[in-house]
């Protein structure tokens, strides 16, 4: 159930339902209201797991939907419940906070082919009784995102005060503002392209064959067979985190420093800092995510190419869009660099659309949209307010 | 026998052989004769295995040493056994080139550690009559060097006219330059550092985990059971290989264009041509290079610190120095940035050293030592002109 101020509302009740191992709400589309997707399957039935925070107004109105990153999930401003550590945007939203669950009212669900409660590789498939493995049909983030607007018209929440993510998120929220224009107020892209690079797709490539190739995977059978590719998904963790940070993050983290010992022992131990940090995100990665989820996740950021969808000119996706934006990108992101954020905003430009552009001085590198970033908090929170302003949210 | 012009010259006749195997000479040091390491180990009995081009002179004064980098060999300019493909740096060396084989005696060992014929894990160890395995103690860039010092040794070449090398053999040019320099007239580090970074050393070890992961590598035992982690070890190129290139690079080259088809299948196969590129690169890596090899190259990079090694002050380690030297880095090189070279300069400023140093605008990436670089070219065979001059050479 959604909560909302409207005491004793008459909407129609939706079929939302706990789902204890991941603590979060389960909206269930039966065999009649199945996804369609950009392959040309479709998935049904389909489970989409959410979380929300804060209360949804009595217009309706002040809704805001945060899409997460690739290795992301909905546990945006709550712990999560395998780690057991705080939500992933503690710091962005809460009470008081950028996104502030005082005024508006946060969702975000686990996207389709995740591994935290919403139909992918490691749910069963109730046509076989087995995980769907990589028989599931290959999503996209479009097909993410009509999940979402599925979610939404189940929830009977027309539109969106703001559609907000990093990275992959970021991929959501272009579609969203793309593909629902009508239902996007304001849209908040961060640290993202409108397309995957050359350089990105190569790097999941890796990740991916890194993967495939540990004998554990099983031809993506492992879930059958009680086994898991846990040495694959690692070191694919391991190359995707060092893209995730900058060349001057790791030096002034790291360094050359040596880990709990004062000289190096002539061997293949983990003698530097960086080399045990970089196992343990590794081993910590492979406890909560799915490795075929980590295929799924990194193709449909693959095949993301929003010009590539409108006869090559990004302009045209944006055509007539009456949604405010707001761009943010970091000077140290060498994964998705400026230059593609601001693809973005000759394109928005282009057609006149109401756009503000921030990049952001810091060393941090692509995970900067997860850190303590004064500017950025500075930057959306002030973005946010006067969009409330106009849509008379005060 | 070292090929010189001096007819029936009287010097001792080194003890070198032809190794079928890899086209190369080979000279053996006995148990007499260790190679002393770093570590506090020795390697005795110890093969080297080298090639050379051009002829000595009779002042034994114009040979040149080339110092290659992490997957190189001695097969700088001249067919790979292996691969049946041209040498390394045909572009560099030979008649008429910039490394002018009409001119210089060219001398380039496999180092050691290495897989081309001079003793490293997958050369057999008299002792046991296997092969060293993980069981060879870790090499360092100065144990590389140490050894390329007892190998001119045999051959009687006193000193070198030019050291030179790109990468880790630019880390050997350094070191060639520190530990010996009276044997160094001039030297050209290309592309290069004096130690290697925190980035760098996570993305080796992100190599080495993908190899270790292989349930084909046996704990470094996989030669003795016939068979070879290839799967891990294409990896770990895939990897490494992204970070030679540069992201203008991949995008001029590949950008998003698909491989073969005219529309993306929605699947894990190599849709873009990135993908087929990098798998390619995997899997031809593997029939030419030792897994457990490329444990041992990379950790001698990672442990390369040529001011942690002088108190932490470069410039000590160049104290004194009469080389002659020719620094070199790339605008796009991001595994070498130029900041880390100029490093160099700037000790070598510091001691009042001979130095020249060239940026080469380019979008090639940390390969374009290996590529067709004009402007590279035109400085290295100036500033040898000039250098030959000096010493008399003309």
């Amino acid at each position: 159930m959604v909560k909302t101020a409207e005491a004793g509302g008459k909407r129609p009740k939706v079929s939302a339902k706990e789902a204890p191992a991941f603590s979060s709400r389960v909206i269930k589309f039966g065999e009649d209201e199945p996804l369609k997707l950009d392959c040309g399957e479709e998935i049904a039935p389909l489970e989409i797991a959410y979380q929300t925070y804060g209360t949804l107004n009595r217009d309706r109105s002040n809704a805001i939907y945060i899409c997460h990153a690739l290795t992301g999930d909905q546990h945006v401003a709550s712990d999560h419940p395998a780690t057991k550590r705080p939500g992933w945007w503690t710091l962005m939203v809460g009470p008081g906070k950028p996104i502030d669950t005082n005024r508006y009212f946060v969702i975000c669900a686990n996207v389709v082919g995740g591994c935290m409660g919403t139909t992918g590789p490691s749910t069963l498939n109730p046509k076989t009784g087995k995980p769907h493995g990589i028989e599931l049909p290959v999503i996209t983030i479009a097909d993410m995102v009509r999940a979402q607007a599925m979610l939404l018209d189940k929830l009977e929440i027309p539109d969106l005060f703001c559609v907000i993510g990093g990275s992959m998120g970021g991929m959501q929220v272009l579609q969203w503002a793309v593909d629902y224009p009508s239902r996007v107020f304001t849209a908040v892209p961060i640290a993202t392209a409108a397309k995957h690079s050359s350089q990105n797709i190569a790097f999941h490539e890796v990740g991916r064959q890194a993967i495939v190739a540990d004998n554990d995977w099983l031809g993506g059978e492992y879930l059958n067979h009680d086994t898991n590719p846990r040495k694959g998904l690692a070191v694919a963790r391991m190359a995707a985190h060092i893209t995730y940070l900058s060349d001057g993050a790791l030096q002034r983290k790291f360094g050359r420093n040596l880990q709990d010992r004062d000289v190096i022992t002539y061997g293949f131990d983990a003698d530097f800092q960086v080399e045990s940090y970089l196992r343990y995100q590794g081993s910590t990665f492979v406890d909560r995510f799915d490795a075929n989820s980590y295929l799924y996740m990194t193709r449909a950021m693959d095949y993301f190419d929003l010009a590539g969808d409108h006869g090559g000119v990004l302009a045209n996706a944006f055509s007539g869009t009456t949604t405010r934006f707001c761009i943010v990108s970091f000077t140290s992101d060498w994964l998705f660099p400026t230059e593609g954020n601001r693809e973005i905003v000759h394109a928005l430009n282009a057609v006149a659309a109401d756009v503000s552009f921030v990049e952001i001085e810091t060393d941090h590198g692509h995970d900067s949209f997860l850190l303590e970033t004064t500017e950025m908090f500075a930057t959306i929170s002030g973005f946010l307010t006067a969009a409330a302003r106009r849509r008379g949210l005060d």
